[in-house]
């Protein structure tokens, strides 16, 4: 039985250690790298990561060498949030169960600290593909060309464009589920897809892993709407009930709470299916399948 | 006698068409291709492109390589102005004689626009570094790492930064020099780096290139301080006394504006000193060096 708890512990810990590297300042520490670490270091769950360096070590990758991508990753998770949070955008107080980047700083700094973010996830990649073996180095721009064109303008960014617009209109299922895709869909499968590409993965390798995420991805969101209903929200660390009385499109407001269950079910196991075609070395992945429906925060 | 006219129409009209590629969604037309297309297309100057170009040519550099450079560099700056303009930090309702991009659209749509620009720069350096030779692709990766470095928290953002912070106090003229120099210096500076760089150059001549650039990015801000006492709004596009109102720390509220205009044409001198190493394979940036004092907007 594959011990995910350990494994999640084993993953976060170098991650951790190397974001906060990536983020002190040179020579004295300035109010915009304070205001980066606080959102970075607020105890993210760090999926993105773990799921990059699972894909990785899959496909007979080395966690060390996979781990800027990782980061650089969490980065653009991080900057992300920042902004969405910011009052011209969702205007929330409160982000894992602290005050957000913009409540605790300020909102121009709150801003500066999300492009930053972004900013220093391509530097990171720039830099990890520099060392790497000449050999390996397209792999590295294609990686960072893949994560800009997920991250952007007809990705995630489109994403939260559109989740703004439709707040207060009800979308059909299609319409939210091209919703989640774009917003939180496609930078969970590049970190799958990226974590396999600069490990080696062969095309076919890389394309089986991006479906396998595709299908969490959307699970997570799906499971995200869920513990909106009936999560606790002391570990979550945010309040529930939000989505609703912001008039938000969920899972469970469109299909209801029971069908949105099922949902996510079928979802992992469409997933599950897809790793079929990998050895236990996939254990890891398909634990992380398990547990995006079975979390509690 | 290098035609500096011809040159920059030459060199623009390519710049513009690609950068207007760039920014064409595959489908339909977004509010946020709208929001990014209205900044980018405003009629900005094109001087980091036109430095990238010109330093690319002068070290034997084709244009057609350099252009997606040169244009990444572009949505950079103008992601920055759409930010620093946000009610939360300058709080500027026009540039370059239009509303700016949250009067004209939303702030929500602005900052992702801002945000949308700085990611699709990433793609674009990512995407042409596939593209090229594999034995130039190292140097694809290390433009990427100094061109986010330049942009970063410890570069253009920590300059947006204390520019904030130094508002309505009086600082020396080292700070200020050094304030010029992470907001704006750097990213001029490794426009012209970069353009080299990706261009075949040696180590020393990327240096002093970039050196040249260092002299003639302060000049730039001397000579745009100046212009805020003294040029014509109409051509400018922009209110001027801006600065003085605001408590702005420029060069002629610091040293005068003879002393000011005096500081301008010293530092145009020392970057045309660096260039004594090239032959009249860089008259464009000679050029352009003169041109930065002598504008009008």
């Amino acid at each position: 039985m594959f011990d995910l708890k350990s494994y999640l512990n084993d993953v976060r810990a170098p991650v951790d250690q190397m974001l906060q590297h990536y983020l002190s300042a040179q020579s004295s520490a300035t109010r915009i790298s304070h205001a980066m670490t606080y959102s970075v270091m607020a105890g993210g769950k760090r999926l993105r990561p773990v799921l990059c360096i699972a894909a990785a070590e899959t496909v007979g990758g080395s966690r060390e060498a996979v781990l800027p991508l990782a980061c650089s990753l969490e980065l653009i998770h991080t900057y992300s949030l920042i902004h969405d949070d910011l009052p011209a955008m969702d205007n929330d107080d409160k982000r894992r169960g602290k005050p957000t980047c913009h409540v605790q700083f300020d909102e121009a700094t709150a801003i500066l600290a999300g492009d930053a973010l972004l900013t220093l996830a391509f530097e990171i990649l720039g830099t990890a593909g520099i060392q790497c073996a000449s050999d390996d180095q397209h792999r590295w721009l294609l990686a960072i060309a893949q994560i800009a064109s997920a991250a952007g303008f007809k990705g995630m960014i489109e994403g939260q464009m559109r989740d703004m617009a439709f707040e207060g209109t009800v979308i059909s299922k299609p319409e939210l589920e091209s919703l989640h895709r774009l917003k939180t869909g496609k930078l969970i499968e590049i970190s799958v897809g990226a974590g396999a590409m600069v490990s080696g993965a062969s095309p076919r390798q890389q394309q089986l892993l991006q479906t396998y995420a595709q299908h969490i991805g959307l699970a997570f969101q799906v499971a995200d709407d869920i513990l909106n209903v009936k999560g606790d929200p002391k570990r979550l660390g945010k309040a529930t009930g939000t989505d609703n009385i912001r008039g938000k499109n969920t899972y469970p407001a469109l299909l209801g709470l029971a069908a949105a269950e099922t949902l996510a079910g079928q979802l992992v196991n469409n997933a599950l299916k897809v790793l079929d075609a990998f050895d236990k070395g996939a254990d890891s992945l398909r634990a992380i399948a398990r547990y995006v429906i079975e979390r509690k925060r």
